[in-house]
């Protein structure tokens, strides 16, 4: 057996599980249409079936009827893994999936799909590089409009052609490095070194531009996070409260995680907000208080923007402004002067100001915090954009040989130097696309899908 | 635009909500293939498609890719709804799902489907008679196996040839009726009274075997609820978590239904049984526990059998079962001797004697109860079977109209009578087939169905 296991042939409900309509069951592999044909009853055989056709039948088993379903069969290498498939629309009932599935494993030498292993398939065979693969799950995953835009964009190959497209110009600069080497006693330059260097910044800049986009990247991926701090009763969860009415749609939690009493979500024109409502940052003696006290500076640490609400009144705590400097020194502070229907003070300095109470500001608060949270990125549409860490770690790792290339182009050291270095960096440019990778690196990103995708 | 909207092209998600592998939306009506193209780019227009095959391509709006996808095309009449139909298998996304219904609903004189509208529109079609359709949402909606069993068997027409059959061997007799009557003036009788009163009598037993399968369909719809009684301290409680440990799978709850904190679902060879865990059945002063009396009150009350505990120091309370003969005359009292581990009195009579701590007894309880549930029913594997209230409630008419019969015909009153009385009857039949009914009737079928069935 392959160290990817390719000749087996895999099944999964494919469908998300509950009662609907129709769930479909997906099989893959080389025996995928046999093991379809052993329980399934239909005009014809599966086998001498066309591809990109459907048949209605039965699925029979010991005699009875399990239910009527359409199947519909593919044909290596036409179909999303590239090898063989079946897919069998049923009744959407759990039970009547968990029984077609088990009277296919009881039949034929045909197992049970692991998370993510009809992609890891399509990615193998060829059907989609790994950036691909890898944006079929957060796709699925997107919760806002602008994470689908982006996840779809990287499944249409926007980020792959950007590093194919880096790659072919490394290529270029190496393949007259090597000329140079292979006619070394002639000491030809082929290329000035000037003009050399010339054409590494040009690729340089190119990475920068690419590992800019991950700031944009992450909030596609993950939103952006907000503690909203301040002074007891300076008005932080009517702010909350108003933000969750004023945003467009609020995100849906997704079933089986733990609601955090404190966190909402909300979706602003496409971005996913993750609003936390904090309780004082001081320790405290009371138990259950020192809890709530540690949750509010864990909100804050990891937070990407703070709102600093103040009341009218009272204006901003330097306290909470020393401790919001030292929990987290990267966080946006937004100063917002809350209860202006009570009157409006000159002596704060403050970036909004705003009424939750009566709803004055809160629009242009909204688009403040929009513009802030995505103003450091060099994002633009349809321009090619890193979401995912293993992408920029790579792309990090090419910018560092890439320097080293050009230091050592500068210093006129040795043709020899000069070409490990692109090939490193062309190593690590490689690597996002998946065409060196380890059975350990597949895995971790495989297993991270649902099973059935 | 006709009472039904056929002329309607409709849309709506046929798979479970959530995310998953795949979605598939679902479009059905005179323009559905229209409705696709108009937002589909692949390799041929979805319009010249052959039917049953399977298109890949991409939505698109607004020259965004919405998603690559795979197009079925079903033509009318093959097709579940019996009209032209598409199926869009898309990523499992609850946002593209949702981005996919919109960009066609902008695109194309499209409307969302209504629940259950598919399937009604392959019932008004001729797809399927009403007792199939309305298998369909019980089938989806099983939670046994043996329920499955019952509305498979349901949707694939074992109810329906039975009550056909009835229906002809009515119109059998009323032919030779009807004859008489032409012939009235010559006063013939084609038919001997004694052997038309046997064909009746036949058709009768028919209709009330029928009739009396409904306490098993009732079961298998619904289950079989059970309260388990008993002083306190008698190990009610211990004996309901030991069935729960017995029972092969414990049958999880539907989404969104409120969890009765005293009651657990468990299924025992494939039946599902609701168990009541009750408190005292006297009234009280406290107001809480005057609210678990009711509550248990109410168990008893709906309970198609009680498990009666006794204490084997004790015995079996008198005042207990006095209350019990009250709230509920039908229901089977099944006595239970608790504790056996501590002595055995031959002082009682009981049905069963168990240890609910050690685990004595509990395999024949449980079969005990599985048999007493059942006894009743003529159930027979592959007959068929009334699960439904509305089948059940046009036999009862039908058996009326039909004794009418059988007392004019023996009475030797007019045939007028006789072929009316027949007439009557078989409209009764005709009724569970749906080939007459009323709009009320069929959206209170359809209703309950989901979108998108």
């Amino acid at each position: 057996m392959s160290i990817h296991n390719l000749e087996d042939t895999i099944i999964a409900l494919a469908t998300p599980p509950g009662v609907g309509a129709i769930s479909v069951i997906r099989l893959s592999g080389p025996h995928s249409i046999q093991a379809a044909d052993s329980v399934f009853s239909g005009k014809i055989r599966l086998i001498d079936a066309h591809t990109h056709t459907i048949h209605y039948g039965n699925v029979i088993d010991d005699c009875d009827i399990v239910d009527d379903v359409l199947v519909s069969v593919f044909k290596a290498p036409n179909s999303y893994t590239g090898e063989d498939c079946i897919e069998i629309s049923s009744h959407g009932s759990p039970l009547i999936s968990q029984k077609l599935i088990s009277v296919i494993l009881n039949n034929y030498d045909v197992r049970l799909a692991e998370p993510g292993e009809f992609t890891k398939r399509a990615f193998l065979n060829g059907k989609m590089d790994l950036t691909q693969a890898e944006a079929v799950a957060d796709l699925i995953n997107s919760r806002t409009s602008i994470s689908l835009r982006g996840f779809r964009d990287q499944l249409d190959g926007l980020l792959s052609s950007k590093v194919s497209f880096l790659r072919k110009g490394l290529i270029d600069i190496s393949s007259f490095i090597e000329l140079e080497l292979d006619f070394a006693e002639e000491d030809i330059e082929f290329v000035q070194r000037t003009h050399l260097i010339a054409k590494i910044d040009k690729i340089l800049s190119e990475i920068e531009n690419l590992l800019g986009s991950y700031s944009f990247g992450k909030i596609i991926r993950d939103g952006i996070n907000i503690a909203i701090v301040g002074e007891p009763n300076v008005g932080k969860s009517s702010l909350l409260n108003y933000l969750l009415k004023e945003s467009r749609a609020i995100v849906s939690e997704i079933p089986g995680t733990t609601r955090d009493t404190i966190r909402e979500e909300v979706s602003i024109d496409g971005f996913l907000f993750r609003l936390y409502d904090t309780a004082g940052l001081r320790t405290s003696e009371d138990l259950i208080e020192k809890e709530g006290i540690e949750r509010s500076r864990e909100a804050v640490r990891k937070s990407d923007l703070v709102l600093f609400v103040g009341d009218v009144n009272v204006g901003f705590s330097s306290m909470i402004e020393k401790d919001l400097t030292e929990l987290n020194s990267t966080a946006e502070i937004v100063k917002v002067l809350n209860k202006i229907d009570l009157g409006i003070k000159d002596s704060y300095s403050e970036d909004f100001r705003i009424s939750a109470v009566i709803g004055i500001g809160i629009f242009e608060l909204l688009n403040g915090i929009k513009k802030l949270a995505i103003q450091n990125s060099s994002y633009t549409e349809k321009s090619a954009l890193v979401t995912n860490v293993r992408h920029y770690d790579c792309l990090k790792k090419a910018k560092e040989n890439l320097l080293n290339a050009k230091n050592t182009a500068t210093s006129n050291l040795s043709g020899e130097f000069l070409a490990s270095d692109l090939r490193a960096t062309e190593t690590a440019l490689v690597e996002i696309l998946g065409e060196v990778t380890t059975e350990e690196i597949l895995n971790n990103i495989f297993s991270k899908f649902c099973i059935g995708k």
